[in-house]
């Protein structure tokens, strides 16, 4: 159900945006409860101007490979599965497409499950539980 | 209060986004209690590299016509309306620009009313109340 | 701890840019309790079709320079710093870029401390409590 906007600095190729993604999905399937089909992500890559960020606060250095990935959450999770998860993605992410772990930040937004529609006019979760 | 952010592939006509636009602003204002002039939104139009998305998690088949909504809303509304604006929403996009009801998606976050400023450097409902 | 996500119209100079920025960081750390060098931001410069707003719902008029900031902050904050901060915000953007107050608009939305990583793959603000 998480929806996941993803920034970064302009200048990759299209197989590193891959890696990018795929190993984003598959930390988020293996500690974040995210069914393997449930993959939605939005890339946005900007210029200098446009991305701004610190490169030494609460973690660093950050270099121009600095990802600051954007979820959207269908539903409350504890602090245990967003710290495997966190652990897990640094992992993936350093091996495809090979990002250092001070590079990559993470913000979550909770919402509730009547707040998603995957299609067709309904709210897909909570109508799901009543059929 | 809403804002919407609306995610999409590149390459459609400034008529089809204009639809695209009237049309999910309508069903804001149809279903969702939005005043007619309550109208902030943003395009995003990304490369095929940049929107990834499965093409039958809960729905299905998506097809390169698929559009993500992501919507801040101003305060908490109940599933009945929810509901309601999902099912308005496919209704008049599947009339303008016609968009089929597999490739709309919504995803909607709530805030509270002193987490927005329309301007003026005012918390814009808050203030209200107290004048 | 907040990201910003800033969008306005394009066709601005770099200079004006880093005037945005700046001022918004400035406005963060002076009345919203955001440390200096916490410093997180994206600019979507998008074309008139893509950005659309109305020029008159509850501010106005609205001109081509609007800029609308949504903010993820990372742990609740009282009416009165929001306010604070709305009102700060409008002044530093009126001296630099030379943006009018009827043209800032906020959102923010507000997350929970666990919900962030900084990089590492850590949840930086709960294993900071920890240690």
């Amino acid at each position: 159900m998480p929806f996941s906007r993803i920034t970064l600095l302009k200048g990759k190729t299209p197989d590193y945006l891959r890696a990018l993604s795929e190993s984003l999905h598959q930390a988020l399937v293996d500690c974040f409860e995210v069914p393997l089909t449930d993959c939605f992500q939005a890339i946005h890559q900007l210029s200098p101007e446009e991305f701004l960020f610190d490169r030494h606060y609460l973690c660093g250095p950050r270099s121009d490979d600095f990802v600051l990935i954007a979820i959207t959450a269908g539903r409350p999770r504890n602090s245990e599965i967003k710290k495997a998860f966190y652990g897990r993605l640094v992992e993936l992410l350093a091996t495809a497409p090979g990002i250092r772990c001070e590079d990559v930040m993470v913000v979550i937004t909770t919402t509730a499950i009547d707040e998603w529609s995957f299609g067709n006019g309904l709210a897909t979760m909570v109508n799901d539980l009543e059929t």
